[in-house]
């Protein structure tokens, strides 16, 4: 079996953002296979196959790519962010694990992208910088006790928590729940961050206090960021969103 | 203050991972400040001043490119992976923040990279799929028992685990004491993946058993990733390495 299947991370939105090697892996593929927007993302070559899904169908769409690369193709399945992180990777090897065994001799590999989180930490200075937790907030693939166990657990151990998924329409209760959570143990003047859309025209980001903050501020396209009790603000000229910063050490300054 | 210090992520060594986005800030630098085997990474335009440093001098080489950028340079600070995952970023935060006050008024950004954890997941498979923390291992900079608090709340929460700065030569008991506590927890087949150098020539990848791994096969250039309960082998031919993942469920499969 020739067949290849790259599962390519787009990066966020801003194409400066897309590495040169996921740019290849695009350009050298015989078919693209992805959500529609995503899809639509990639300028294409001539004779590409473009194969646009909606959402919420991956294992679907991963069985049509590996079924593609099994009789030959060289597949690009194209993934938002980075391929790895609550994105295509993960539903494509479900799939080759419960599907065609031939599917597990292919030549399959994954090309990493910049996840939304560490261009949305990089937009407001550097929340990341001390040791996080990274979740996905949906309860459609794990039970919500789960997740919020998951929270609570960070929280407690004093992570920053960067949520993805955090609301949509089907999900709009668990943002505020999650909030409610995380002001049992943390500070009201924790510095949560909303960035949405980050890398697109429509990009908006704030910082806001855990006590003011509102779940109904954020939506699919946001990413999540709480950071932890060492988590700093640093004022600037008015008019300046203030940068946001958790330093590397802990306790008592080296 | 005209000045400009950008924080460039290079990504992990291989320049096909190194975005349009970092190139760019990269050359339209008047001067370029980093730890010397960044710097040396960077092809470097005609009149860029290039201003290496020793590792482990962080606040000190970000104090001297504010200072540069104060005097109205265009600074890149290089740094490995992406600069806000224990890297620069944060260093130049807390320059910031305990230097000189104009220091707040300057333009500083941050330019996001691949993270070595990204790029060491794409090479197996998908095992940072499900929820995951990212922790450094380092005690320099926190009191050991804040790690190993850390580190037993996100297996107990059955995060997967990434661990930076797992090892050195100055810390060498660290790694061992985190797989004693792991196994604590996790059940001996959970597969431990050690990346060292990915993206460089000198790349080497294996995955073990928990009940197997050895912290002397970890050196300062590793990442090491700790899957959760439900992270997954699938088998391949002979000889092949079985791809890693975790699956994005968690319980009963939707």
């Amino acid at each position: 079996m020739t067949g290849v299947l790259t599962v390519v991370g787009l990066g966020p939105g801003d194409a400066r953002w897309l590495t040169p090697a996921a740019s290849e892996a695009l350009a050298s593929a015989t078919d693209l296979v992805g959500y529609g927007p995503y899809v639509d993302r990639v300028p294409g070559t001539p004779g590409q196959g473009r194969h646009s899904s909606d959402n919420r169908v991956e294992v679907d769409r991963a069985r049509f790519a590996l079924d593609l690369a099994a009789r030959g193709a060289r597949v690009a399945v194209v993934s938002g962010g980075d391929p790895g992180v609550f994105a295509m990777a993960a539903a494509v090897f479900e799939a080759v694990e419960n599907g065609d065994p031939a599917w597990r001799n292919l030549d399959i590999r994954v090309e990493p992208g910049i996840t939304a989180m560490l261009a949305a930490a990089a937009r407001v200075g550097a929340p990341l910088g001390g040791d996080f937790c990274v979740m996905s907030l949906s309860d459609n693939l794990k039970p919500w006790e789960v997740v919020e166990a998951r929270l609570r657990a960070a929280v407690a151990a004093d992570f920053v928590v960067a949520l993805y998924n955090p609301i949509s329409s089907a999900r709009p209760w668990q943002l505020g729940a999650a909030f409610k959570i995380v002001s049992e143990i943390r500070a009201p003047d924790t510095p949560v961050i909303l960035a949405r859309a980050v890398g697109r025209p429509d990009e908006r980001i704030r910082t806001e206090p855990l006590s003011q903050v509102e779940a109904a501020s954020a939506d699919m396209s946001t990413i999540v960021i709480i950071g932890a009790s060492t988590t700093r603000l640093i004022g600037r000229a008015e008019g300046e969103a203030p940068y946001v910063y958790t330093p590397r050490f802990y306790g008592v300054r080296p």
